[in-house]
């Protein structure tokens, strides 16, 4: 459920982060709605003549970037990325869970090609504690043997099934998501080694990389972190 | 929306249509909630000793069938299949329209391995004419251009988004799902051959191998045509 003042929040957070962005950067388009907002204020930018390649993490992104002007390019051609715009599901500090559009594993990826990386959200997905439940892209076959393992980390995972379509969802990639609930988790560094560890997880949600995060608030104005 | 009388409709329907499987019968198990009557059905008779293995036509059915104590096999061991269940979006006489779960490639190939192909529907998905949208199942890369192909067939064709996830939904087999109006269909296997010719279409759902239809009613009585 959207939230009054929400939709101005994200607005803010996302058109703010926007100007990080300088002629000639190559930039990575981040997936879900506050994401959008940058996006949608870069593509106004390229209309008055802002020069920029964007690296899209989703079909969503790709969508959005090209219906907005923003041309495209891919990591093989330009791996080392300017700034990288996105949003998360929760962060508190400079670790952030993502994954609720499915699209984390392609985030990551282009997160880490970043020489910044840059979190854009509204306040109501910052908090002082992390116990959202961490999206794991699951390869379809390790869907039982990842709950196990998920288990045997204090942890309970649950498959996450499709609304517009029949069973699960699937991701980009062609994979399952599985939402994995560890309920506080005191150390998103750790968290994050062991399910690395994990065999049939393509990607878990944990981001600590984070270089700055821009969270706006429902009065549009925009609190800035940096790390 | 739920409309009431629907759950015992469907409920009667796959029901009943279960019963046409007999011992040693190798069953394809369609995708989407009227099967999911039958598939339940049969693992009771399982239960009581039914011997009998199921091809799946999705991960659904395939979790569903192992939950119930159905055991699986594959289109590689078992090439010709006895019977297959499965459920449709909207059903005229022997063609039906199918792929609202996502499902219909795989569904399809299930259907024409079978000897005998049984439809399931409560009575709300059976008409007079066949207007429902077709589902394509499409490859990514080749969206746009069969936009255009559908548009040249007199149809327009949307891209199905997802709701559990970012951006457009995705197959079990890892594509795009377009729906594709073209408003009322008098000629259904023209169409189907039509767009079975369009590029970039793996599978469309227009099904016109049905053998019989299990219509359910609100009252919990099964009509039963034969082709």
């Amino acid at each position: 459920m959207k939230k009054p003042g929400q939709t101005n929040a994200k607005q803010a957070a996302g058109e703010k982060a926007s100007w990080l962005v300088k002629d000639g950067m190559v930039v990575g388009l981040g997936t879900g709605s506050t994401t959008a907002y940058a996006i949608i204020a870069l593509g106004k930018r390229v209309l008055e003549g802002l020069d920029i390649l964007g690296v899209p993490t989703s079909y969503q992104s790709a969508f959005l970037a090209s219906e907005n002007g923003i041309l495209l390019t891919t990591l093989d051609e330009h791996p080392l990325i300017d700034i990288d715009i996105d949003g998360a599901d929760q962060i508190s500090n400079s670790a952030a869970i993502k994954g609720g559009g499915a699209a984390h594993t392609q985030e990551k990826i282009v997160a880490l090609s970043s020489k910044y990386f840059v979190v854009v959200v509204d306040e109501a997905k910052y908090s002082e504690v992390l116990n959202h439940p961490v999206p794991l892209e699951v390869l379809p076959k390790a869907r039982k043997l990842v709950g196990k393992q998920v288990k045997e980390l204090g942890g309970n995972a649950r498959l996450r099934m499709g609304v517009e379509k029949d069973g699960p969802v699937i991701s980009d990639n062609g994979n399952f998501i599985m939402d994995a609930d560890f309920r506080v988790i005191d150390n998103p560094e750790a968290l994050a080694s062991r399910l690395s560890q994990c065999t049939g997880i393509v990607e878990h949600g944990i981001f600590t990389n984070v270089d700055a995060i821009y969270i706006g608030k429902k009065d549009g104005s925009v609190e800035i972190q940096e790390f």
